[in-house]
């Protein structure tokens, strides 16, 4: 069985997430919006899928349609081996894919603090502001909650010594905070040692070491989640 | 089985939609932090509950402990009857759930574009910005997806005639929405007939009717998640 995976070709964002689950697992997919055609079946789908989804990223299973980063990864983690098999872990997992969301959430709304559908340059004085905040309190907020997580589960990752799709989220989200506020991760980065060592070893695995070599992982850029504006990292 | 249910004592907020789960399956649960020593449990349980929240709202249910209003509502749905039995129908309830979820987020930050630590006179004139395409833009295009989920259900609710926590949900956004933003609302409620005959249904429903008309429903104000700010209004 191929998944099917529909999301914006030309940026990492909110699909990205679910790339690196299928990556790690080195599960047969497309990344349907980058093949040929790709984009007009992805905006058919947006229109008369069913379960309609409200927007990308979405994945086709089948005839299996799910929608929303977190429900794919909640549907996807089992099939894939990456979460604990008992109800307990896999609602423990999908919470802190939830709370990851949200710190994703707020890392672009911060260089679109006024409205999605403006342009940065529109609101760059606003997202100055909304940046400040965002550096001194959120970022060490939600990073000393994963942290707190890895100290309890005492061993490399989220679960202990076993990898789940929470790990590489949280790989992803480290990847996406360092490349678009630099200065502010280089005072955040030594309280969250754990984290820090999470994120090497899921850049050490394998398959996410050959994926992230590879094309098929597309470069952060300014049109994704995670922007690199200098003004906004203080 | 009483169900403990841990939010903020004074506002709807996100506590809401599980309030009205819990309320119209006439399940039996506690609103700890409305109750003496409550607010101090729940600080407790922030720091040390397993697994860790990150925020409120989370239930406990005996020995475990589920964080993240749509995963409440997804842990909650089948054991209240509140969703459809099979995989499919759970995930789709779940996948509407988050988008709503998204909607409130937005709703949200109108208000608190900046930062939501700062106080909204200190991020007014940021939010009227915001708010002007808050009404314009996202409340026609997420309440015209929840009205295609209606007309293709072809019943009352989003699952054809048996409720769900999804339409439970989708009336608490309809009537915050219509609290904060009237103006707009009027202009928009037209366009979206079976949505405003789904809030009507909710209503009337015996539990829910009896909810709304007791004290235990806070009013909403503005400390909440949907606020009534005229200049936000247009």
């Amino acid at each position: 069985m191929t998944y099917k995976l529909y999301y914006w070709p030309s940026i990492q964002g909110r699909g990205e997430f679910v790339r690196l689950a299928l990556e790690d697992a080195g599960a047969a997919y497309v990344d349907v919006a980058r093949s040929p055609g790709g984009m007009a079946a992805m905006t058919r789908l947006l229109r008369e899928g069913s379960p309609r989804p409200f927007a990308p990223p979405f994945l086709q299973d089948g005839d299996r349609l799910v929608a929303q980063t977190a429900n794919i990864l909640f549907y996807l983690g089992p099939r894939l081996r990456l979460v604990p098999d008992d109800e307990g872990s896999r609602l423990e997992a999908h919470q802190i894919q939830l709370t990851i969301a949200d710190l994703v959430s707020e890392a672009h709304d911060v260089h679109h603090p006024i409205a999605s559908g403006l342009y940065y340059e529109d609101q760059r004085d606003e997202a100055k502001r909304s940046a400040a905040f965002f550096v001194r309190e959120r970022i060490p907020k939600y990073l000393a909650w994963l942290e707190s997580l890895l100290d309890r589960a005492g061993g490399r990752f989220v679960f202990g010594d076993v990898v789940s799709y929470v790990d590489l989220s949280a790989f992803q989200v480290l990847a996406g905070l360092a490349y678009a506020f630099p200065n502010a991760m280089a005072h955040v980065e030594p309280k969250v040692p754990r984290l820090l060592a999470l994120r090497d070893h899921v850049a050490a695995r394998p398959r996410i070491a050959s994926y992230l070599a590879s094309d098929r992982r597309i470069p952060f850029n300014e049109n994704g989640v995670f922007r690199h504006y200098p003004e906004l990292d203080g």
